[in-house]
């Protein structure tokens, strides 16, 4: 490993988070909410050691893939310790690692929160918590990327390793031109979200928190009634339809903007994504009929709720917990699918489940005609044999480890129902589970060390598996 | 399709079933308990139009793969179907479906039971009903194969499809007599395991049963009160062990009868079998120990019931319901990992598991050199990529699998544990599940749709997926 390289990017990253620090320092400032001491406790600190960090001479050093991981993996751990010292020196939370849990949460997309009532943090806490979310969404070292200059090789390097997806892409050769790119669509979409919020009569500071929550498919919400609290169907089918346009491939909205309307709508993850949404919402408004009170209020609800959980964001605005249980086995099996590879959605990925249906019916095909040579295909396109590896590989480790952290959770002795759902819920950055941590309960039931184990199992589901697991291995050249 | 091969050989199939309901005629004949006439109701019809399916002319007509598969899935429904007759006809089992979960059960070795009083059978059917856990434990086309003359080329067609584990290996080079020394070491075990029994003070008809579903790691005791019902420390160490013995590849007893112990005590599947038990043990043991009073009682309690899950009987000593939660967790997971290929247990098989993690570490190993060329290694040789690329798709198409039948499931209105636990069981044909499902519960909960459901999950588990998801597929001749 090249340690000089890697100590000054992780520099980079840190003097980066202080910078994202200042907004919620101004918030904090502005509404007097004491929290402004919290934030100069951390920045001032960590802005030093981040100046030294970036002054480490690497020069004739370079990246490997490997360092790629590496820093990726150690970069959102660096970032998660720091970010949480202001919530914890808010005061409200009982104990630091509370706080770890809530702002992991909060960079992975989680949205899964250990408060009952989020409106006992003061503003500028709020704010952060919900900003972290916008950033996490897309990337942090992909923002990192955007202001802070580095060699093009580096960067593919680490937006391979944090990129959700079975494959990464790029929109145009240069790394820092794709990241102004998808940062600009991501502002332009979030902005737009915020005003029509702001127009449909939610208070201001709402609108920006829920539409970072939205953008980023987070879900943590600034008071504990909820989306529901707002009481305004305008607001709902926004959310809904917004939170579902997150969830798509970036990609498609870059080949918008290029105006080759053809090959952005004929991706087929994108219309299976879709597919999957009305089917499910039919579903489960259909399941839920009797319980909702008309059909026009069953869609309603089920749009909701299926947008939320498929685009892994998991915003409520019913307690889902009290719906019949085909409706709530739906909405775990969306979690596991999850949004569009690129996109800011947590899961598996439409794109990887994809793969693995066409695997599963090749194989039928392939034992009917044993010399016959079948192939897997997505978009027309044949898939590569790597890509086709570690996508089965992905499944399979996914597997073994919802199956793990499932078992470390239980020695905290709750039921199978809420330890499963949680790490499911966890792993695949949702938010909500079921049972005593169902869409109106949280996640303080775990005690202290659950909520670490939870908060790795965020941080090894949003940077899909290996890069976590790469910190401890060793590479052959260190040997 | 060859449909006249295929109709000769289900032929000898419904024959050979007949054939084996005669020992259960002559139990009911002695004990005089009135199911004799069901069993006559049966077995005349069938044997009739058997033995004119066995004329039908196919001289000429090579099997192919996929009628392997065909007839494999065939045969097993074909045979559930009429062996569910006798025990309806029996009048305890309200309904046909009801029965023909029961049979489906026993020939998949699962031993879930709809019935809170076996006892309420007549002994002829009770033998029946344990039987036929012996028959589906080696399969039941191993059987056929054994009795019935058959082309070699033919037979190796149905091992593939019938005999679990990733890859299918055959003993000898002829069919027919491997099908004999598995079936005669299979034998000679369950003989002298019922000895032992009886020895042990069991009643000769319970030690029979009771050797029966042992043998087939299938499960089903024959009276409410279960295995803890006879109170013998030397029968549950001998069933503890007995269990264990028959989830190990029967290949190893093949090498130790030809006197190769080196390379049978070097086949890593077995070893890593072997830990699981011993750390599963140990880990209940320790967690159960203020519920067991003592660490004796502790370590008796988690044996048995890690024997009885990892090889996937199901036999029950204590209600692990009441358990702690780890401890049942650490059960599931069992569930999951199954015995070993080429055994009579199910699950996923200890070498599948096995490859999967070795899969997962040869990607992170890819991830850090990415120019080396990394391989899976099992037995110190590498898995050829064959076996790697469809044991990745069994894992994937197993998760799907698992969230289709849970989902499908709920529309019952059970709670998660309850489903997710049934078809976790009935896939990996291991017996109870947890909460409504329990080890002193029964499916009775269950209406009868959902139980031919479920029915179907035990078939698709025994038979590994895909014969069942062949039969639905059109072959490239068939167009």
């Amino acid at each position: 490993m090249n340690k000089r390289i890697i100590i000054s990017i992780i520099g980079k990253i840190v003097l980066t988070e202080v910078i994202l620090m200042i907004p919620a320092l101004l918030v904090s400032l502005a509404y007097q909410d004491g929290d402004a001491a919290g934030f100069i406790y951390t920045m001032v600190p960590a802005g030093i050691g981040g100046l030294l960090f970036t002054r480490v001479n690497h020069s004739g050093q370079r990246m490997s893939s490997r360092d790629g991981y590496f820093i990726v993996a150690a970069a959102w751990i660096i970032v998660s310790l720091l970010g949480a010292l202001p919530l914890y020196l808010d005061g409200v939370f009982p104990t630091y690692w509370n706080a770890l849990f809530e702002i992991v949460s909060g960079f992975t997309t989680t949205g899964a929160s250990v408060l009952a009532k989020p409106e006992e943090l003061g503003h500028g806490v709020l704010f952060w918590r919900s900003f972290t979310h916008w950033i996490g969404g897309m990337g942090v070292l992909v923002f990192v990327m955007m202001v802070m200059p580095m060699e093009n090789d580096n960067s593919m390097h680490l937006v391979r390793a944090e990129v959700p997806g079975p494959t990464a892409g790029k929109l145009v050769p240069r790394m820092r031109t794709t990241s102004m790119i998808l940062y600009g669509i991501y502002g332009v979409m979030t902005l737009v979200l915020a005003v029509l919020l702001c127009l449909f009569g939610m208070a201001h500071f709402d609108s920006f928190c829920i539409a970072f929550g939205t953008a980023g498919t987070g879900g943590f919400a600034v008071s504990s009634a909820g989306i529901a609290g707002y009481g305004s169907l305008a607001i709902e089918v926004t959310l809904g339809v917004f939170m579902l346009l997150f969830g798509v491939n970036f990609s498609v909205y870059h080949l918008v903007l290029l105006r080759k309307f053809r090959e952005a709508f004929s991706m087929e993850e994108v219309r299976v994504y879709l597919v999957i949404v009305a089917a499910a919402t039919g579903a489960i408004a259909w399941n839920i009929l009797s319980f909702a009170g008309g059909i026009g209020n069953a869609l309603r609800q089920a749009f909701f709720q299926v947008s939320s959980i498929i685009t892994t964001s998991g915003f409520a605005t019913v307690d889902f917990e009290f719906w019949p249980e085909f409706s709530k086995h739906m909405l775990l099996l969306l979690m596991v699918v999850g949004a569009c590879a690129g996109s800011t959605g947590g899961g598996m990925k439409v794109s990887r489940v994809l793969i693995l249906v066409k695997s599963f019916v090749a194989e039928i095909r392939q034992i009917i005609n044993p010399k016959a040579i079948v192939t897997v295909r997505v978009n027309g396109k044949p898939v590569d044999k790597k890509t086709l590896s570690s996508t089965r590989i992905y499944a399979a480790s996914y597997m073994l480890l919802l199956c793990v952290f499932t078992l470390i959770v239980s020695l905290d002795g709750l039921d199978f129902t809420t330890n499963f759902t949680a790490v499911l819920s966890c792993f695949n950055n949702i938010g909500p589970g079921l049972a005593k941590v169902g869409p109106m309960a949280n996640f303080s039931v775990y005690s202290d060390w659950a909520q670490v184990v939870l908060s790795l199992a965020m941080l090894t589901g949003r940077l899909e598996i290996f890069p976590m697991f790469l910190l401890f291995a060793k590479s052959a050249h260190d040997r």
